[in-house]
């Protein structure tokens, strides 16, 4: 596996891929999530390559970007054991050179959701993924479903910009207990670790009222809002049924919608969601 | 010379050029200015490339967008005359397509010039020099110098989002009276066209007077003023010394700075500079 920190290095290396690529965008601290991710890489192209890059122009406060876990060794052995090919692992000063001042940004799709609540958030999500899609030229790009407003953005800016890349979306891995995986979990106590189970539990609500006929988005929501409550550890941050793409808010439902949530839990924020009328 | 509408064409006939490719981005409307880039990038490239694209985005009135000139036909027949391997005429909805909502953003470099005067233009110009370079992964890209703003613009896009692409600029190509080339020349009447040498006549006297040592900005642009001043069909919207490559304010000047101004003449507004003390 080869590793590399600059641009220059990854251009070079890059360039001497003769097959189809896969790319699996990441910030490192990984976790059974990502590595579903990096196993779908490796059955459907060639080559396979990673980023590890904690991107500063996502998070909206330093604290949190701070507190982001990191273990940069521990990544790189895993991903050397489900043979990736390569890894970009870049310094800020090299993802943000001196002066730096381009952002790329889709506009309606990110103004609900975590983009709504996060200022700034899915523009540094995007103008990254955008610079990776530019640095990597991968045929394919993963990202789990975990993070479904990222995933219809992306697929979004790879549309309107023109992006030769494949858009991968893979399923949520989940705990036993159905907590999603997160490199967040890592934060949560022990106490604060079993009230997390409340966002699954929210939405396996929603779900089986959704499968019994449940049409209602307003009662759906109501259903999951009901059952975070009975969690005194937890704070709804919002609670939403929205159209599967265009993320809009419905009152009346298709056969298909997302139900998404996202929970404070103490100091960490969670986020899950659930296609629901998925076959 | 092949000539491609759609993106997939596109992208397959990028695909059998095996050598380095330069890239001539243009609005159409052809004249002398855009022939001496595609000769640049003739002499410097196995394969050149061309896009002919009026870019709604970048135009802030409905006004300015229609009474733009056009003549695919004419263009096509000069970019074969120059020996162009491959043109893009794209429609509107193949680059702009249902639903679009991604733009890319330069900040700071576009506050001023014609970027501050016209809000949206130059998101227009980054967005869609984004997608060419995505669309047609170019070696080189060939900008002329009479869009000063528009080349910073696109260096700073180019390092930040790191596309591995060279910006060439190319000297601004005159009349022999001094007016630079530009499509809207074609608008003018016979008495504009003759006031409309007032641009040049008033960088003109600017590069003298920095010659012959002023180093006061506010002094340079009182001059270029008075110059504007004495053409009644000519009305300043703004003049400017700056910094070359930040496009900052200056007072103190150094060895090099930019003059720029932009003039109405009727409801044409045309724009030239002249880079002082360049050796």
């Amino acid at each position: 596996m080869k590793i590399v920190k600059t641009l220059l290095e990854l251009r070079s290396a890059r360039a001497t891929f003769t097959g189809s690529l896969g790319l699996v965008p990441t910030m490192g601290y990984l976790h059974r999530g990502h590595l579903s991710l990096v196993q779908s890489a490796r059955a459907e192209n060639e080559f396979v390559a990673a980023s590890i890059f904690v991107n500063p122009a996502q998070f909206e406060s330093v604290d949190d970007l701070d507190d982001y876990p990191r273990d940069l060794e521990r990544d790189l052995d895993l991903l050397d054991t489900h043979n990736v090919d390569l890894v970009w692992a870049p310094d800020r000063s090299e993802m943000y050179p001196h002066g730096y001042q381009t952002y790329v940004t889709v506009n309606q799709l990110t103004s609900g959701l975590e983009g709504g609540r996060r200022p700034g958030h899915m523009r540094g999500v995007t103008t990254i993924v955008s610079k990776l899609l530019i640095a990597f030229r991968p045929d394919r790009a993963y990202f789990g479903q975990k993070d479904a407003q990222q995933v219809c953005v992306v697929r979004r800016l790879v549309a309107d910009l023109g992006f030769p890349v494949e858009v991968v979306t893979c399923p949520t891995v989940r705990e036993s207990d159905g907590l999603a995986l997160s490199s967040r979990n890592a934060r949560l106590s022990v106490d604060q670790r079993q009230a997390s189970t409340v966002l699954f539990r929210a939405l396996s609500a929603a779900s089986v009222a959704f499968a019994e006929g449940q049409r209602d988005g307003d009662k759906l929501c109501g259903l999951m809002s009901d059952v975070v409550a009975t969690e005194p550890l937890a704070d709804a941050r919002y609670i939403a049924i929205t159209e599967v793409e265009t993320l809009q808010d419905l009152r009346q439902l298709p056969e298909q919608v997302l139900a998404s949530l996202a929970v404070c839990i103490g100091q960490v924020v969670l986020i899950d969601n659930m296609v629901l009328g998925e076959t």
